[in-house]
């Protein structure tokens, strides 16, 4: 055998515009909302976020230029390698080609740091002189931390409580970058002081530690700006250079993707890698399926409901329509700790509503058997949210191998699983629970969905037909 | 700034053939001794070796040809990624070129892959069906496991009982591969029961778990062998593919390096990046500096002595005339476990004998103060191993501040400390010794050294002049 594994970019080809999907957005988006007015959020009005940042979260732009410095950085690990995973094809016998982009290779570990140092970099234009945030297990918080270092901002990370005890690592990972790390909830917001004081030993979700992020740099009058991991426009504008270069390593391999599949927390990683590619099947009428992954123990898309929602559970932040369980909902502790939200991008909301993009939901132990199988066939340990959509990718070959059909299966591996080893110790000693669906907590939280007037409930949007 | 931070070379461009040292030695070596007759090994008799790796480890031929499945497993990550460190030129306000090459995009996130893929190669063509070896924090055993799963051979790992323990994270990555983990001394073979007569509660060394892993290959009775990490000959052979591929991207740079760095534990990381320049210093007349970087809590080469020694503990290994600080010392505790070992490779000690290499003790603060201060600077947070040579590194780099000389400086990073994040949690609570040179324990244990007979203490070789 001697065949071609990786498909490599020169750091000269790293794309210089990244890619809006509002642009082309198939379907209407609806107005966001403020969380104590109910009314359209006006771009212009005061935010923790910078004036470059809400440009771009209502831009229509269909390329938005990045920044030579940005650039710079993305050089540190940028372009990321495209694989074709000839050992994983063999171990399965399957005729599929499967394909995967390896995000991992970030000093960070995983796709995060795409916008992580974009934020960081606009935030610095914008004078600001530290940012919060959240993070669960700690790949956002670990991005933003090093983003920060670059360019020499302060950064404070509320990491959801019993990820801060549970993974120590990624926390000592974003100290080596000099951040500093509080265990959410926490006493220095009054969100937090409220939540401790109501259940002292709450172990924390990452509605909350936004909800804490906000209100820190709310208080800040100024100083701080917050920085958010997923979910947001701009977020998916930043990880659209995911996609952007995998387009350009498909036709290095001569073969285009019949599949497109990512895994979905906030759908920030599943829109950097699939909107170029939806770009590709609207505008020169491609056929590909887009697969969402999530976890069964968190289904947003396959359980939740497609309506206005605080993106927070502290009920700080915008109301999104977006799928939901409920901000109040709290997921079960899997270790796909990136996954354990309630809500999703509005972006990829839409998208699945309409049935652009097909939503599955994954277990967790069938996840982590793919991602055991994939390990040992290409060396990679995958993150344990990477391996949902590895486990549909294996699933999608394994029915090639049935029909017999040699479909391009192409996934993107969001991250590697070395700050997850307790969980893979887990699932060794058989230790891992597969959560069923929690539908009893779901109905509980939908029921406290925020009154919305109803002329937003309409397909009314911000945006030109 | 549009400077060019990484030289990749495509997977086409892996070398075909590794580069023997051993044919441009400048220096005789002195032939290996059986541990228990003390005459030159025949490399004809019995070993816990097949006969392709006892072959190369006397081969004078110049190029080893790299066979195609070996080629095929290099793909996956390799080439590796050479950097121009230009962020943290800038930091250091340096007039020097830094560049590094970055070992750590390895699967198991270090250079040992190179030789752990080979090794489990020939032993497959050798009809073997399970690998033996000794690992200290994992990083080598992590290598071997995944290696022999891809060749599907098993694999018993015995690990430095104190590693075991304290950094649980790579004994399950290596569980993930599917290799079984001892903790070191074990009561499995009769020299770790020996050991743990004696003392109970020892934490074990890489000395002791190499006698285990020799004892374990040697009672199989031919179904497993031995694998080694380091200090052979084959080992350094298959490291050579650092250097060769660093060659062609300093050329691709259009520069040359005045100074080569790598830490060395027992050598595999420093042969394997230097060997190349060296040729080209022995063959072409380049001007070029070594520096090889070991821990000052076990200095080997610059406390130690330059004769015959066993290379394991318990005697049942080969004795080498090499730097060595007595079979019998055990280093203190730092957290660079992987330069925790007594003896150093015996091409490297003659080197260093002979001048061709310097080496330099680095404590353990200052390598980690280097190894944060690159973390902020270039995004990657280094292995406690490879902060020893960055901290060479910068030194050289400092210094070129001061006489103002713009010397290229290139380094080689073994590998990532994502399994390293206690050492970094130490370092951030103050919590990291600089333990002294342990002269007492070093004497006692040089005052253990084996009889040799007089006819091999000179400079006899087995290899023609």
């Amino acid at each position: 055998m001697s065949k071609q594994f990786k498909f490599m970019l020169d750091e000269s080809n790293i794309p210089k515009a990244w890619y809006n999907v509002n642009a082309d957005m198939p379907v209407h988006l609806a107005p966001v909302l403020h969380p104590a007015t109910k009314k359209p959020v006006n771009p212009d009005s005061p935010s923790p976020l910078p004036m470059a940042l809400t440009s771009q979260e209502v831009s229509t732009e269909r390329w938005i230029e990045i920044p030579e410095p940005i650039r710079d950085i993305y050089k540190l690990w940028r372009p990321t390698p495209m694989f074709r995973a000839h050992r994983l094809e063999r171990m399965l016998d399957t005729p599929a080609h499967i394909y995967y982009k390896h995000e991992g290779v970030s000093p960070v570990g995983s796709h995060k740091a795409n916008t992580a140092v974009a934020q960081a970099f606009y935030n610095k234009e914008a004078g600001t002189k530290s940012l919060t945030t959240e993070t669960g297990a700690g790949q956002w918080g670990s991005a933003l931390a090093m983003a920060c270092h670059f360019f020499n901002l302060a950064c404070q990370v509320y990491m959801v409580k019993v990820s801060y005890h549970q993974k120590p690592y990624r926390r000592i990972l974003m100290q080596s970058y000099g951040a500093e790390v509080y265990a959410s909830p926490s006493d220095r917001t009054a969100y937090g002081r409220s939540v401790l004081k109501s259940d002292p030993d709450c172990p924390g979700s990452l509605g909350i530690a936004v909800s804490e992020a906000i209100e820190a740099a709310v208080m800040s009058r100024g100083t701080a700006r917050l920085a958010v991991g997923g979910a947001h426009n701009f977020v998916m504008l930043h990880q659209s250079i995911i996609g952007l270069e995998a387009l350009k390593q498909m036709e290095m391999a001569d073969e285009y993707p019949d599949t497109i599949i990512a895994c979905a927390g906030s759908g920030s990683n599943l829109g950097g890698f699939s909107y170029p590619f939806l770009n590709e099947a609207l505008t020169q009428g491609r056929q590909t399926r887009f697969i969402a992954v999530e976890p069964a123990a968190c289904p947003t898309m396959t359980k939740g409901r497609y309506t206005f929602d605080y993106s927070d559970t502290g009920a700080l932040a915008p109301i999104m329509k977006m799928y939901t369980l409920g901000h109040r909902f709290v997921p079960p502790g899997i270790h796909a700790a990136g996954l354990r939200y309630h809500g999703m991008a509005p972006s990829v909301s839409a998208l699945v509503a309409n049935g652009y993009i097909e939503a599955r939901a994954v277990l967790q132990v069938p996840a982590f058997n793919a991602a055991v199988q994939f390990a040992r066939a290409e060396g990679i340990l995958p993150a344990p949210e990477s391996g949902h959509a590895i486990r549909v990718a294996i699933d999608e070959a394994l029915r090639c191998k049935e029909t017999g059909e040699a479909k391009v299966i192409a996934f993107c591996l969001s991250g590697h699983g070395h700050f997850d080893m307790t969980a893979y110790q887990a699932y060794h000693e058989g230790a891992l629970q597969d959560y069923a669906y929690p539908e009893e907590a779901i109905n509980k939280a939908l029921a406290e969905l925020p009154e919305v007037p109803e002329f937003y409930r309409g397909e009314g949007s911000p945006f030109p037909d």
